[in-house]
């Protein structure tokens, strides 16, 4: 196939990241329109056709795939409504909000026979990948203990938090991260802890910014999730497999190798955002979605993954309501 | 006061290791007398006296403190008949098995006025040190997540492993390091997950080798506890402490700083046992427990801190076998 | 200006990285044309123009900048010849082998008015910048004693190996590394010992493959540069600025930030290529050459930098003949 | 043999470490006297005599072995009196400030037939022993480039320094130290250039307090050597054996394990002082010596040891004023 035509839907932070990687990194793809209500965006991105409704794109003949970054509650409908315009689909975690609506979006690309993406960058980051590849090589047994875990800069604006941001649209990286790294099997029962310990006046609200989730996977292992919203020494994005095997831990955070040694000792700089940590994963799971569209292979990381994540998000979001374990089945999962 | 005249009482693998720390690197105190059935052991330690019967040790006038490496099931019935003698005593954790039994323990110590110390090494390990410090210099705030691994590098014969083990004898550790990390705050509930994932007979046996444990701190802040009992790459103690305000996290378990760069990559040995890895520090807490006996201080970490350790481990047994969160009150903690 | 026509002369192992950067990585250029002998290489680039003579692309009026990376003994007369072109001229190190070449080359693209950008890379690696600024915001005050290394990962064909190779096409890097990091200052005297220690035959024919220069800088500094041409562990380029202030070392080396723990200890993969350790300075030096063209700003590293640096090379192969220090102004630097 | 007693000679910054090492942490010996004119430091060590007179140690019955730790201009006469009395003999470096002074400490020592031990302590550093092993093993294959680093902490007062100090005192610690790196090599030449960059004054009294070494040695390894009285940061000691095999690099210099997350990053604090970094080096030495005595086994490292790395600082002085390499040879060595 030639390159394709990609849209991207919704141009905010975290679009506006990826729009910039269609414009000018990812090899097998052209941006060719943006939908979003802000003005300008799409020439800024070099992007000839600018849309203000997601489905003037999805009706766009040059339009092959689109990319769906606007907010979590809109993730389900654009991606039935893209599917069912026969593209293919990149749509940003969490893919949907309830399983009703994960089962939706899986059917419609099922129905459509398109590829759905979902945006669980973790997987494409290199540290992940070495750890993931260590495992296939049996180097690491059958993981045991998992660990992952996600700290935020901080700057969350909490009115324009809904309460369980922290499961659905945090830790279901971790969530997904537990399960990318003990392959083959499913989690079973949840627990959860989580509070309101960065503005304790959140916590009246609804809101918790502090998470630790513990994951009990049918093969035996136990996966540990932690979160929060405000970490002061930046951003922090770590993970640990020890298996029969060996360990491994990823999550290095360096900016670079520079190492200062000055009073206060020896000094490396850390990643301060997640498009910093991160860009390099994100700028190849969105080459992986271009060469699955090209080459007609499945989703590397897809629906089902989004709905398994998804699953224990609700049960862990039960298990703080609750104040005891619940059991995937419980939700639905 | 003048040097001190201590006794071992039991000259097993962690016995023989403080024994000889006694007889050779500890600044005030001379070992004196060595109680344990094994022949031979006190000659070799250098210490005068050979007793089979810790009572003869106690009834020693030379002797002005005890260290107690038995058994754990006897801990308690020494330190209550050591404190009855009028000897200080340093006792190897855990302290007892039940609550009644450290509450005997506790208020012997008291009754007599004598020290009583317990061996939760890690308080006196340079890292764990190093973190507290931070804490107490405030540039860590108030602990929201904290995490403590133990792993050891395997090769248990079961059947000399009592059941509840791995929280009694090796989580013990953690939850004291917790609590050492979180000054001032109290355990509430706890939560526990466990399995025999080393050697899957085990569980029959009701014995247990892998567990992640959850404790809800009053203060808010979570604790996260993790054991195994076989680590295929050594002996591994780690922790951390992520705060309102930076992070520390401690266990570089490296033998030396040489680095060997070859065709795998870059090494770092790392330590294969406990004594290897802690030596340092159970030198330290022997040399802070004769500094404390003779010089009149309160002990570094006394029969309280055993007591609610305990408790940690005896809600985690607990929640395991109901498959709930245990409350710290209701095991009588 | 609009997006810049280059064309790559010499597509071998270099060019060809080039090549493929220009083609999708670099924004605002546009790979035109290929000069190489070998068949197909301009198809697999993507450029439309293949040409086997570089004359054919200097007189090409789509052609607006020229990316050199023919072998290093054509380099200066390529560069005057694309100069003369008009065209802005990014050459691969060394730009000469000769001081009467570099000055050659310098004198065309000033008489031409083209911008002259020579491929040090190291320049524009994430950890050598990071060490720049800290020399910049003057934490590392004025720098004492620095340290380069090069360490290639073996598999040379002796056969290939032009004498003083290692001078002027290996360490030609570190000695350029060097004034990189002690802004200001030249290097006055060069002491060296080189030595064929990989393979013994290859002392009797003129082949170097290991070396340690000692550079002078007239503001008291020393450099130390060392190169060799095989380590067994990988490919290795490092360096270190010990100053007045503190210190800063640069050349972390390793692939991902995931550590494996095994029998063997602690392990971190590491680079086994120039390609992988240094693709991301690959992509920069060009990034911003184009940028440089289009902006008409001057080279970030320029012909007289090549000219520098080849006269410690110069010196450097001079002091392994006398056997002893050889002054710059000797070599005509 | 039973315990031994040693006296020690010279009870400054060095001897007093010393000698509270030989009275609490070195099995087999008892300090029994202290030869200093300061008054009331044997007491403070809890050794038995004081006297002020060396004189008076060496005819101490009592007396099994000395410890000297006097100024470095009076070693060699008091280990010839030392010897001559019959005495066992640890000398801190430098043993001799002159070959000839060099040869006849050693005659002495060969002649009474009594043990002569040179205190360069980094042979006991844990990195370097581990490093040592690693090329007993063969796995660093022959050396081919060696690296010695000492920086201090600052803080000298220069009229207390003699000219050639960081040749005599400092850098010989890593002379020796390529030497133990390089086993049964000899050096050939050296070329040396050193500065008064700490305090540009100090230059017109002869002083240098920077300084590079480069050593060739017989089997064609190159050894780089760098000492400055004042580091910024700390006391540091390194090293690095790059060998045909693979390569170790020493020198961690850590201070605990304790890596700190905050706003600059992430920090591990280093070493403030050879007392703290190479404190069990210290001990170990000293231990190794009594054993030596002991066992009636060879020191392991000896007079001649002290010889050779003498004749490389000389030679380095030498190449110092005179601009050019100087053979070992060319010195006496």
């Amino acid at each position: 196939m030639d390159e394709i035509g990609v849209a991207l839907v919704g141009a905010g932070r975290m679009g506006a990241f990826h729009g910039s990687s269609l414009a000018r990194r990812i090899p097998g793809a052209r941006l060719v329109a943006v939908a979003d209500p802000a003005p300008g965006i799409a020439e800024r991105l070099g992007a000839d056709r600018a849309y203000t409704d997601p489905a003037e794109a999805f009706a766009d003949p040059a339009v092959d795939a689109v990319v769906i970054a606007a907010p979590a509650r809109f993730h389900a409908d654009l991606v039935v409504a893209a599917a069912r315009a026969g593209k293919a689909v990149f749509c940003e975690k969490p893919m949907a909000l309830s399983l009703a609506d994960a089962d939706r979006a899986i059917d419609a690309a099922r129905a459509a026979g398109v590829l759905l993406q979902i945006g669980f960058n973790r997987r494409f980051a290199p540290d992940w990948q070495a750890a993931r590849a260590l495992l296939d090589d049996g180097r690491l047994g059958t993981p045991r203990v998992l660990r992952s875990v996600t700290r935020d800069p901080g700057g969350f604006d909490p009115s324009r938090v809904p309460p369980d941001t922290i499961f659905n649209e945090t830790l279901i990286h971790d969530f997904d991260a537990l399960r990318f790294l003990n392959p083959g099997a499913e989690a079973v029962e949840v627990y959860a802890t989580a509070d309101a310990l960065v503005e304790p006046g959140w916590r009246e609200r609804g809101l918790l910014d502090t998470a630790v989730v513990v994951v009990r996977f049918a093969n035996g292992a136990t996966g540990v999730a932690e979160a929060c919203f405000e970490a002061a020494y930046g951003y922090d994005v770590r993970g640990e497999v020890f298996g029969s095997g060996d360990m491994a831990t990823m999550g290095d955070g360096r900016r670079s190798g520079t190492v200062f040694s000055g009073a206060d000792g020896r000094i490396v700089e850390t990643a301060r955002s997640d498009q910093e940590l991160l860009a390099s994963a994100y700028v190849a799971e969105l080459a992986a979605f271009v060469a699955a569209v090209r080459d007609g292979t499945p989703a590397p990381v897809g629906g089902e993954d989004a709905r398994a994540a998804l699953a224990i998000a609700l049960a862990a979001a039960q298990s703080v309501r609750s104040g005891r374990p619940v059991r995937i089945e419980e939700v639905g999962g």
